[in-house]
């Protein structure tokens, strides 16, 4: 296999595409739409307060943006990453800097090399993109879960998983697992994570936790269970160092930077310095590096973020329940998992007809595991929340 | 060795580091002097003339820099692609858009995953880094040029080179050549470039042109051995496809901005696209897709930079050649390599003196092939010239 995909390179006509057109696998393509085009993009799942006001401060400084424009930036963002430590009360040589969760989901999979891959679907596409984009690419087993369990992992789904790893997953393997979930939005309780981390360790495999949302539920973080730091006061089982754990956390959606690229990840310090060590240079821009650290350090702004979109959640959840011809996945992020329950009505329709509305949402037709009836809306402000709901409204059969 | 790398990750006290101290290793880490040192930055070979004023505008518009940092960016930067095609004269799908050169580096050299890897030296040390970050790492074979040959690659070091090459390189294995070299500054002739491609085809391995410092002297370049277009009227060889060779741009040097992270590929058309195609998604920013987009566009700045920098370059050397203690190495790009030739001083000591007069040079006694003798300078503004030739005349044996 290596040897064909290396020689492949000096025939020209060789086909190979892991790339489909990008509006169609990922949300948040409102800028091909065009600066100021004015669409109310529900698809991406940003924080709907936007950036940080103190962050944003930095947009006004003219020289200081020259600056950063016309001068290399540093190698090793020291400041983001203290803060990084500050705020999550993980020790610094646990975390990894990378130029978005992307970057670092590329990398750590590119790095780690595994033979077999493990991802709970319906998830991010980037899992499947980064492990058949490997010189060697790795076998991918796609583990459903399931709507009548809401798309949580247990019982039905975690039993396969478990098989799954005990039949197939060897030694520097892989499991992916967003917490919370993407597009479902659930929430995996650590005992469970705590299960599946068990069961890797006896294969001396990994888990890639992506918990790019959980800075919008805090508390279900599992990063305490690699530095065993910081768990005295709520102790779940005898072991917490779990030197198998990865975790990869994203600026992008909390701190509403998704322009910026910029993410970091939780692992043990061997591997945490392998990463960074063997990653590009001046990989995160300065401008991006500032933006991250004093939106990180943005007290404020994070918690009235928190409480805010707990609130316009509740509202909004409150408000789509109502209407007829949809189900709405119970979930903890700040994002609906939404199924249309009518026959005549499918996502693709509904998202033409809602972008006459100057409304963007995500088809989640593609997704492994779910269906053209299935779609998945971000918690914005109130009023674009209600105009939403006034544009639903509207639809008769 | 893929196995004992493999397995390594599981054992927490393996000791692996490529990458020693950045501020060693690289010029250009002004910004760790903080923002407005008032340092004078000659380590770092940026345009003097700045940012494109048309290009700039953009850092001035607060709500269009809000809206680039809370949407994602594009995923295919068409319009910069486009705009480089119309620059350069070569059609798009020889084209590779990336997170600055040194992304392409890695990218490129993980992909080819040569077994061994030549480097022309003195040279770039993210070379020989990519070749040694990769999961199977590269034997690495230096070349070193001559300070009697000027460091320029002919002759003695060039018959070296290609002895090495018959003796050493397989399929899909690598040589490294930076032309202009960094940091002697020379140019490699198309024909010599084209005598190393011939051989290297008899061997099926790729020539990695990094040709960041081109557009100071834009004639020079090996663009169109590639694509064989435009070249009707100066033909040097009857073969000018050569799907075996790869150049690497940056928009870093000339167009000022190292901040932002942009660079771009020439290669076949099958390897561009699999080179776009295996890499992280959303890799430029928004920002600096247009801040590229808009420079590359500015014809009237690149023609004023172009003219500015040889006069600048000129009256530079004029002066430098009268300072005593110092062998200017010839060379044609927007800095000089210079020798110091009294005994009691050596770069670091230099380096040490011109920082107490807020000026930063880099010590290049780190290059291999070089020495503590040696010392690199960007070319800048005449009055910055001038003041550190001002501060060279200071010094007394």
């Amino acid at each position: 296999m290596l040897e064909k995909n290396q020689t492949a390179f000096l025939s020209i006509n060789e086909n190979f595409s892991v790339n489909p057109r990008y509006d169609e696998i990922h949300g948040g393509n409102i800028i091909d739409y065009g600066y100021e085009s004015g669409i109310i993009d529900f698809s991406a799942n940003i924080n709907p307060l936007g950036l940080s006001p103190k962050a944003s401060e930095i947009l006004k400084d003219f020289n200081k943006l020259k600056f950063f424009t016309e001068n290399y930036p540093k190698n090793y963002p020291e400041p983001f990453v203290n803060a990084l430590s500050f705020y999550h009360g993980v020790e610094k040589q646990f975390i990894c800097e990378g130029a978005g969760a992307s970057e670092l989901i590329f990398n750590i999979t590119a790095r780690l090399n595994p033979k077999n891959v493990i991802i709970v679907e319906p998830s991010f596409y980037e899992y499947e993109r980064a492990a058949l984009s490997k010189l060697q690419k790795s076998k991918i087993f796609h583990i459903n879960t399931y709507l009548s369990e809401n798309f949580e992992l247990k019982e039905k789904s975690l039993s396969k998983l478990i098989n799954c790893i005990s039949e197939n997953i060897v030694e520097n393997d892989v499991v992916f697992i967003a917490n919370p979930s993407n597009p479902a939005g659930n929430i995996t309780p650590l005992q469970t994570i705590i299960k599946i981390l068990k069961k890797l360790k006896e294969k001396k495999a990994f888990l890639i936790l992506d918990e790019s949302f959980m800075d919008f539920c805090e508390d279900f973080s599992a990063k305490h269970l690699i530095a065993g730091t910081s768990l005295d006061d709520k102790k779940l089982d005898g072991t917490y160092k779990f030197d198998n754990l990865i975790i990869i956390r994203s600026m992008t959606k909390f701190f509403a930077m998704p322009g910026l690229r910029i993410g970091y990840a939780f692992a043990k310090p061997f591997l945490a310095k392998l990463l960074s060590e063997t990653s590009i240079p001046w990989k995160i821009t300065s401008l991006s590096e500032q933006i991250a650290y004093l939106s990180i350090c943005d007290d404020d702004y994070i918690l009235r973020s928190r409480l805010l979109i707990k609130e316009l959640r509740k509202d909004f959840e409150n408000k789509l329940k109502k209407i007829r011809f949809l189900r709405i996945i119970p979930g903890s992020a700040n994002f609906f998992l939404i199924k249309i329950t009518n026959e005549s009505l499918n996502a693709k329709n509904l998202k033409n007809y809602l972008l006459e509305c100057g409304i963007l949402i995500r088809n989640c037709g593609n997704y492994r595991g779910l269906n053209d009836k299935y779609f998945r809306i971000a918690v914005r402000k109130k009023s674009e929340n209600d105009y939403f709901i006034s544009r639903l409204k509207k639809i008769k059969f």
